[in-house]
């Protein structure tokens, strides 16, 4: 980021593509931010602001001035705008909306009035609707003549007298037919998915990847047409919901952006450190009621993490591979006994070896073989319980309504820390002392 | 799963869509899917292949016999083939392949001569390719009699006389304009994006992301358009790659699917819980240094395994947003220093906290304030190494040239282990014997 040489800067500037000066906003510090966003201010595109986080959107908007933005927004398809103002505090996003057309703002306002994360969110209004009964000719023609299409669209949606889609028509199909033959001839029925606009967007992504799908329609519960979501905007939906999944799993707030302000950060994560400590106090309070054991031997405090570690690990791996598959369907009440009994088998198959391994390890540490099997049986248990609850806790919260990504592996390791703790120190009493 | 009414099972199943029967595959036990295949041989789709998981297409396709799905494949475009045939074994692969017409089989033979996760894998050789000083309407009529053509395409791609693509008329486009036009009038020719034939599929993701590319063409080393990318097989791309990345933090293979058998499942997790478990040796070593301090005071064994889970939560935090904002190109070298000044920061107010109720409990549990104020400090020492090397390890391998989400959780938790214990044990050493 050349500071000085501003009129270079700007040259340089307005060659690049919109999303390219996104990425640099991103990179940048907040003082450089605003002076990228003065050197952006003559030849602004709005459609930058659709490729921007929550909070660095709010803050180019605000550099920006409401006004400037207002003006250019109105550029944009409805699904684009959604996306600019739906995070913005009321005021301002009244503002930008009152700059848009009447149809425009209405058609916002409305996208607005489906709940976050819904089908109707991401759909956009404009789209190319045509009755059955016309001619390829026909449909040609009218999309030659026709103003306010969207910018770009793949499919033609074919809807019957109540404006309800019967079938699609492939672009590269209409293009390919001769002119006389009529849409109902070649229109694609059978590939049609049609999604209600209350859909939460994750079943929406689910089915474009399930069906490859380009483009679905959109109706509201009466069956009619209201909208249509394209892939573009599902590939933005598939990386959120990873992002989320991801994310939630080491108990990171969504809304932690690189470009979140430090204490914001610090807070959202505070929640979930918080739990941890209770969990982690919970563990110590198991170690406390053997506070006599490990007095009488020193070496069970240095060998006891070893249990409560391996355990938290191979249930993690049992969590992140039952996450993972409850999110794309492979996971599923049909197969679930059946997985859970797998991932118990691998985990007390590798609780066999790592009982050997540790055993042997201590055995030679301590020169003590009964400690040595004291920890490889503690280690077995351990891992049983890691592959028994790894799968199940997710499957749990799943079956309950809640997203398995949450708060999964605070639960797993407080299990595998407790019956850890609990099962070594516990065999130690028992036959060491 | 109906498996005794053969009849009214084939009924329900024939009215599946293939990527239906590909979940149900997914969920079955290995007998049901023996019998499922045996239910969708009259009436099998070759797609279905392309849905399914490398280990359980390879149980198909043995299921089906090689022979009956030679036949199927022929219809498939070739980067369906190809996915069909990559990780066959080679025999299986002849045979398949045998049954192409000559171009197709020189056109699968090619795709495979290319890197495993490049471009050349993931394109399709069929493509609409037009001189730019065609008209609409001679496109139009061209495309009406090619034969030969994809499937489903959304950009016609205009090549110069060296069979070079220098720009792209998306079909909307072409469909809107009069067909006196000249396509080099129409061509847009700054969203074309060429992507060469050896780029990195992780790569070409990222671009079809940041653009809202719908597809791109590819090009050889001289700039010759061998294929193009749609954004259906993006999306499968994406997929792999997040799940790469989820798996990978949690130290599971990507091989590992629900239907692996149980053996390699526990071979391909023992590697991490090996490499851990060295790690959770070294931080016992650590404990064992300071074996005579835990001895005179066993409320330090209690105590330890706080500060060490605190310093490995916080720290996995920080390491999940470093990877994830690497993998999507918010996190470079620009602005490296100011996320890790900015982790450091978080981490370290965050122990600030945790140091005062960490301590607070600590005091009112053992009735011990300064041993309060030794847990506080330690937690604030470990905390602030968790931040420092959360950020650190991801970026330090991603510059090394290794994916970052690779044993980075095990490089961090031995950091947190060590330092929680050393910084809790060491102090309680110096201030409270």
């Amino acid at each position: 980021l050349g500071d000085d040489d501003v009129s270079r800067a700007e040259e340089l500037i307005s060659e690049l593509h919109f999303a390219d000066i996104a990425d640099l906003l991103g990179w940048a510090s907040s003082s450089q931010r605003a002076k990228l966003v003065d050197l952006i201010r003559p030849d602004f595109d709005p459609e930058l602001l659709t490729e921007l986080d929550d909070e660095l959107r709010e803050e180019v908007i605000s550099l920006l001035g409401t006004e400037a933005v207002a003006e250019a927004i109105s550029e944009l398809d409805s699904d684009d705008v959604v996306e600019v103002v739906e995070y913005l505090e009321e005021e301002d996003q009244k503002e930008l909306l009152g700059a848009l057309s009447d149809i425009e703002r209405a058609r916002v306002e409305e996208a607005l009035s489906y709940p976050e994360y819904t089908a109707g969110r991401i759909m956009q209004r404009e789209l190319v609707a045509i009755p059955d009964y016309w001619s390829v000719g026909q449909t040609i023609d009218f999309l030659r003549s026709a103003k306010n299409l969207p910018d770009d669209f793949y499919d033609i949606i074919v809807v019957d007298p109540r404006y309800s889609p019967v079938g699609i028509v492939p672009l590269s199909r209409a293009i390919r037919t001769n002119r006389p033959v009529l849409i109902r001839d070649v229109m694609d029925t059978e590939n049609m998915r049609t999604v209600v606009v209350t859909e939460e967007q994750e079943n929406v992504a689910h089915l474009f990847r399930q069906r490859d799908l380009i483009s679905a329609p959109v109706v509201d519960d009466t069956g009619r047409l209201v909208g249509v979501i394209t892939v573009d905007d599902v590939v933005d939906v598939i990386d959120e919901e990873y992002e989320e999944d991801m994310m939630r799993l080491a108990g990171v707030g969504e809304e932690d952006d690189l470009s979140s302000a430090i204490f914001d950060t610090t807070r959202s994560r505070f929640t979930w450190l918080l739990v941890n400590l209770f969990t982690a106090i919970a563990a110590s309070m198991v170690i406390s009621v053997f506070e006599g054991t490990i007095q009488q031997l020193v070496a069970l405090a240095v060998l006891m993490p070893i249990v409560a570690s391996m355990g938290g690990n191979a249930g993690t791996q049992t969590l992140t591979v039952a996450v993972r598959a409850i999110a794309t369907r492979e996971l599923t009440s049909t197969n679930a006994w059946r997985v859970i009994r797998k991932e118990v088998a691998v985990c007390g198959l590798n609780g066999l070896a790592f009982a050997v391994l540790t055993g042997a390890v201590t055995w030679f540490w301590f020169d003590d073989g009964l400690l040595g099997a004291v920890i490889g049986a503690a280690m077995i248990i351990n891992l049983l319980f890691a592959g028994l609850f790894g799968a199940l806790i997710p499957l749990g919260l799943e079956r309950a309504g809640i997203d398995p990504a949450v708060s999964s592996s605070v639960f797993l390791t407080t299990i595998t820390d407790v019956v850890g703790f609990f099962a070594f120190l516990g065999l130690a009493a028992t036959f060491l002392l």
